[in-house]
């Protein structure tokens, strides 16, 4: 029998989907389960993007331009501009979802054994496609203690070498929340251009900033502008996740050729779903205000009834719709299957993710849990309801 | 400035884009192009399967499973069991095209430095996703004397060394439009079974098989059940290229493990063209007749054309909806460009794709060109028109 690649071994699974049979089979015991573990939010895709795909007409669905629709990227222009991200059309290269984005801007700027800093925790498929392309993932630690701030410059420094190449960041963070301030970007900025790496900055949480911050892209750095690649995406921003539409943008020429090369090889992102990201840069300015007040109050409560239980750490996030938290726990991994397997409270239980997978660095983030607050201020009690009871039993 | 990875810089670009300026600048000199030059047919896509994408019911566009949302893997079973491919519906990954399919099986069977064997000419991005993967292609000489039969077992045996993982073919061919027999399938799994190889076998013209010749999947193929892995498309079955939905399908479960594990990383395929595809499985048993006759109609008439040009050779193809004809031009590439820059007839001129780009050899190919017969039969009498007069004039 034929074997498979080292690389398909050491590949990483999804740390959330180890959990997910232990979910199936509760809800086959009639147990409700609170999905508080993924970034699937419950808000509905706004009425007019879909719209827009059900009324395109469309006679030969043909693959499009490799770089994207052309009407899509000049709308996606616009959409920039109104974020004071002033790029052309040429520097965006439409891509199929987020995830693409990562892997073009891995592939077009490091080799395998190349290096890649990344402030942990982080998103856990950085490292699966950093593990597909060969790239080692280096990490520094960031801490819940002063809520996941950017590592001190200092960190950076000492985790550079000469295969180092380029430095990742989520900006809002996921998984932390944590919204990166002017200063903290001067720091990545001031690393970047020391050492001549390329800054890769995933801002599909942009929109979802709170408490009157705002939010500061990577291709808004003036100085960075041949150094900094945004990864981009539509699936929180529009709550379309299953369109799989993103965008990868530079102003860095090289890096567009490269990036163009790889974008050609699979010929064209999907054309539906362009169609929908066209029109969603023409819905309503006050479009995310809803959505902005609906994710706010979400938060809020969530941190509120986290911070009251007993043993309890969950810094207030500024950004995305995620929250970390510190429970009274030796390993969030066991709770969050005992959860499923053993706990229900008024006929429900809660589905977490356990924090160990954003975590490069072994024994990091044990007793810590991702909370996604993608459920209804209800659900979000509810939910919370269950885990206070929980955390009383499992002490004991 | 930060540098682009080796990667990125060799890469090799789309062979086709290369003459997309000169087809561009010829257009706006008022110079129509007929457009034989890649595989977007301009059959319409079944009105029945867009509409079932029109009236979907969805409220929030949220991700699909990681292989595919299980209903239309379900109906995908039925599909493969009528073309009498048994297989289960977690054998089946949907892919965001045939693209990721290819990527998949080198990605989960291969290292850098492994290599895979293919007959060439062949679809040039196996070599850009190989490149991608650090792996290395080996080239094994088909030729047109022939029509482009499969190359002897000895000619494999040559080839095959301690790094040899896999071999790829394409059934029925692109860029030949050649059909393997199954005398020629049972050479290939002679040899995947003798020096335990995988057999990537690319199967998006299924259904384009023409003279009453049966297609043979290398899913069918007893004894090869663990070294055979099918990637497919709905692209040209449907007329349905910007869907962007492929599957990638295995009874081997550790390639499978291995292969989901890179699905789960981009998180699933797009949503829409997953309905569509969902739909396609119900379309009418007769409505590959009607494509099935236009083809035929189309393959007979650019042959016949062709054949009747002084110089030109081109074999019959049984299969696909290309075909391979030897000019006499010393190089293809600079005469496909002197027809787009250079050269009309009645106003109108001709884009074919330089053969030498579907080789890996250099210097192979260089007086081939390949046709793809997507246009209709007076479009291909037009285009057949040009050619023969520029052959004319060209060779003064």
């Amino acid at each position: 029998m034929p074997v498979i690649s080292h690389r398909g071994a050491v590949m990483p699974p999804s740390p959330i989907r180890k959990l997910v049979p232990f979910a199936e089979a509760a809800k086959k015991r009639g147990t409700k389960v609170y999905h508080l573990n993924i970034g699937q939010p419950d808000i509905e895709t706004p009425k007019a993007i879909l719209d827009a795909v059900k009324h395109a007409d469309i006679k030969v669905l043909e693959y499009s331009h490799s770089a994207g629709m052309e009407s899509y990227r000049k709308k996606l222009v616009e959409y920039y501009k109104r974020n004071d991200i002033a790029v052309n059309q040429n520097q965006i290269i439409v891509t199929t979802g987020g995830s693409e984005a990562i892997a073009f801007a891995i592939m077009s700027c490091m080799d395998p054994g190349d290096e890649l800093i990344i402030p942990e925790p982080f998103y856990a498929n950085y490292n699966g496609f950093s593990t597909s392309a060969g790239v080692k993932v280096v990490p520094i630690p960031s801490s819940i203690e002063n809520g996941f701030a950017l590592p001190s410059i200092d960190a950076f420094e000492k985790a550079v070498t000469e295969r180092t190449k380029a430095i990742m960041i989520c900006n809002p963070n996921n998984p932390t929340g944590y919204l990166y301030s002017a200063e903290e970007l001067d720091v990545l900025k001031e690393i970047c251009l020391k050492h001549d790496l390329f800054l890769f900055s995933d801002e599909a949480y942009r929109e979802f900033c709170y408490d009157g911050k705002k939010h500061i892209s990577a291709l808004s750095l003036p100085g960075l502008e041949q150094h900094a690649i945004l990864l981009d995406t539509i699936s929180k921003r529009y709550s379309a996740c299953g369109g799989r539409i993103g965008a990868f943008v530079t102003r860095n020429q090289q890096v567009l050729d490269a990036a163009m090369k790889f974008a050609q090889a699979r010929l064209s992102p999907p054309t539906f779903a362009q169609i929908l990201g066209e029109a969603a840069v023409d819905l309503p300015a006050d479009y995310f205000d809803e959505v902005h007040a609906e994710y706010t109050a979400r938060r809020d409560l969530l941190v509120k009834r986290l911070q009251a239980m007993e043993g309890v750490t969950c810094p207030l996030p500024g950004g995305a719709f995620y929250a970390m938290a510190q429970l009274p726990v030796a390993d969030s991994e066991k709770f969050c299957q005992w959860l499923l397997e053993e706990f229900s409270y008024n006929g429900a239980t809660v589905m977490m993710a356990p924090a160990a997978g954003f975590y490069a660095t072994g024994g990091r983030g044990k007793n810590e849990v991702r909370l996604a607050y993608v459920l209804n201020e209800n659900d979000i009690n509810a939910a919370m309801d269950c885990l206070e009871a929980a955390l009383k039993v499992y002490k004991n």
